[in-house]
């Protein structure tokens, strides 16, 4: 059980970075990269840099062995170059150094014998002297509860949600992305070739982290099937546990093999092993957070009965299609509830006063507000979708934000008041301007509460998935 | 075959446009708005508000019955009520005007009778007189060519890109977005109920006009389905005819009843009828303005072998995964060929050669206009596919810019020299910055004749359903 718990490697006390030139360049090199990393970040602990060369690099010495650094090093990071490893990994075992994340690459995913054979002997040379190794071919951990980052650009907001990632660019995307979107992260780790520490120990660990609810990961490749089918049950049994598959066509697993050396398996059997073990399965980083987004919005809809509430007809017909391919259930409105809507908008013309609701021709007395009122104490919906396609509207640029502003808050206040769960979608951006609407109404809909999504497609698959989960739980329950 | 000539609904003389108050508001009604479009867009004609009231705006007298206007009017845009149309089309029958284009709604898209039975006998009066009707409930047309535009904001360059499309604010955002990915029109209608004018009527006129090349369609519902099925074949014969159909659900197609009266008709029945038409079928606005682009850069690939260059390991994977999914091919590199673009890199180690090709940990030496070239000269493949994760960089922001600047500009020179087609792709946006970025390259891109698609998966598609309309056509050469 204690080998279960690696916070020693989100939470390192101290950091040596091997491989650190005390020529400084603009275009740095990445243990450089690294050092400004982690002191950017604002780690806490002790930063030592490491070349064979000495010298100093931001008011810091560089040691020339890891052995001449006073007090104890927690965990390593190596720029050095492949042949480099092994000799540095001895160096760190003479030290005691608990964890070795590899940045450096050159290993098993060059498909060639000797890769292979240097990460055979970095793992039983690691193994014997006693440490882990995150890697090789990978940017590491980010935990920002440990002020502890391989970028310094990355939110410093802990949250609830998890990461582990075979894909270095990826890590780095989905965490700024799930920003952009309101997830924090309580640690993300991009861990390459998997080598030593793979998938089941980050889940065996991320289960029986307190600082986590969501798991989040994207996984190539398993080398022990049988465990992953275990230790994926347990995970998917205590926190939601959703899964992207890379390499799932035969060109991709090829591709899978020369990033990270993996095998990557069938995509039936994938498929197969997901759904018994109760985890979610996605297929694009999009859709990755937007699973990280619905679950995080502890909101449970009763069922898939959703009202949609939008503006523009083209835009309506077609988030109606959207949300019926996810199985989500579109009831048409009775006479009664129609009235209310009409009386509210004054009987305009050119408004759909059905399930979907359209305000179309109704731009000049908008009544979202009181309009969601009504929606939201109707018993016969289980949740109600808003969708805002920017780039539809026929108003100037500085009318069209004020104007989706009015709406926006609207919504916000609706929701504050609502006894069902409001979805935002927002999309159809056309210019810089549109973007910035976005992000920054992203951030008050994230405040106030309010899950956002970038296409009604990925809104109703996100919440058929979600319904799915729940669903499937309560299967298991019974069972 | 005179009245299968439309120019005249495009391409008019002289505009009324009835119900225009001689208050200016900043919120301005319908007829302000079509008035202030018609006039900023830089129409050449004569162009005369109407209002019983009379009065003045803009410095032009508002005519109190188009009866009283000197000279010919060849096209009247209504915004008065729904209840006053009648007598405005008695009055234009009198005038002599050719076509009414009704931005009125409240007709048979409100579900009710008095609404359905008003729309007939607007159709008949009109008949009657020998008016066209556009609409009602739509905004109607833009024609650059014509200087005449529903709205001022639109892109003024005419292209060879046709729309018709029973939703008016995605006509306005496919213009804008076309228009962002290099898309320029011949024509663009939005044509809401189509009580009169139709998706027919409008094909006919698009296959025999000489400004367009490629037809775009955004359908709801068709009248008469014998005339569409003979029509649309006729026209994807002449040239590609894309369709994105709207109502395919259940209850998709009641909220297209509401939205356009529109009898949405069975999808199986859809799907047949355009494969057997050779239409070229899509399921959302994104892909209807890939296949816009796609067509309109007229190379055509010799089959589905693809070269895939990226930079991120994990987006190489997923990208290999979803080119495959979509139909196309990969094919695994040779020895000689890997050799090649390895000793390009200088065999930096972290970097993927066989295809797909990942540049992941190169980016300090990037050279891809060399490796570009190198790829463009493999027999083995058709077209080379180039992706942009953008928000996957550990670079700073400026650095960023730059970094995906210089591999702009190595894509842009290789392209000018390839034998082969190049696609770029731009996905993974996560700033505002990113977002700048994207419509500057995509610019870049347009100009020097390379279609840009923002995810890898839509590339993947657009190019199966451009190869598989080729096929359709070869198939049906040799029957």
């Amino acid at each position: 059980m204690a080998r279960r718990n690696l916070d020693y490697i989100f939470q390192p006390k101290s950091v040596a970075i091997a491989g650190v030139s005390s020529k400084e360049t603009s275009l740095p090199r990445a243990g450089q990269r690294y050092l400004e990393a982690v002191l950017g970040y604002g780690f806490k602990g002790k930063v030592y840099p490491l070349n064979p060369k000495g010298g100093e690099i931001k008011g810091l010495r560089i040691y020339s062995n890891i052995k001449d650094i006073p007090g104890p090093i927690d965990y390593v990071i190596s720029c050095v170059p492949a042949h480099a490893v092994l000799q540095l990994i001895n160096d760190c075992a003479a030290k005691g150094v608990k964890v070795v994340q590899c940045y450096t690459a050159g290993f098993s995913e060059t498909g060639l014998e000797e890769g292979k054979q240097l990460e055979t002997e970095i793992c039983s040379l690691s193994h014997r002297g006693g440490i882990r190794i995150i890697g090789p071919n990978c940017l590491g951990v980010y935990c920002p509860r440990a002020n502890f980052s391989y970028h310094d650009n990355l939110p410093k907001e802990s949250g609830s949600t998890a990461f582990i990632c075979q894909s270095g660019g990826n890590t780095t995307y989905s965490i700024c992305e799930g920003g952009n979107r309101g997830i924090r992260f309580s640690k993300a780790i991009s861990y390459g070739n998997a080598a030593d520490i793979d998938e089941c120990d980050l889940l065996e660990h991320l289960t029986a982290d307190p600082d986590t609810e969501i798991i989040l990961a994207y996984i190539e490749g398993v080398k022990d099937g049988r465990r992953f089918n275990r230790v994926l049950k347990e995970a998917a049994q205590k926190r939601p546990v959703i899964i992207l598959k890379g390499g799932t066509s035969e060109s991709g697993a090829r591709a899978a093999a020369s990033h990270t050396g993996a095998l990557a398996g069938s995509d039936k059997v994938w498929d197969g092993l997901l759904r018994q073990a109760g985890a979610v399965r996605v297929y694009s980083f999009e859709e990755l957070i937007d699973m990280a987004v619905t679950f995080s919005h502890s909101f449970l809809p009763r069922g898939r009965r959703v009202g949609i509430l939008g503006i523009s007809g083209g835009a309506t017909v077609l988030a109606t299609d959207d949300c019926a391919g996810a199985g989500l259930v579109i009831p048409r409105f009775p006479k009664g509830l129609r009235k209310k809507l009409g009386d509210l908008l004054e009987s305009e013309t050119g408004a759909i006063l059905n399930n979907p609701v359209d305000l179309a021709a109704t731009i000049r007395k908008l009544r979202v507000y009181d309009i969601l009122n009504v929606l939201s104490s109707y018993e016969k919906i289980d949740l109600i979708m808003v969708h805002f396609p920017l780039g539809i509207s026929m108003l100037s640029a500085c009318m069209r934000s004020e104007f989706w502003d009015s709406v926006l808050e609207d919504v916000i206040r609706a929701h504050r008041k609502s006894t069902k769960p409001i979805m935002v979608v927002i999309y159809d951006l056309i210019s810089k301007g549109d973007y910035e609407w976005m992000l920054e109404a992203q951030r008050k809909c994230y405040e106030a509460g309010i899950p956002v999504y970038h296409s009604i497609g990925n809104a109703a698959k996100a919440l058929d998935r979600f319904l799915r989960y729940y669903e499937h739980k309560a299967r298991e329950g019974q069972g």
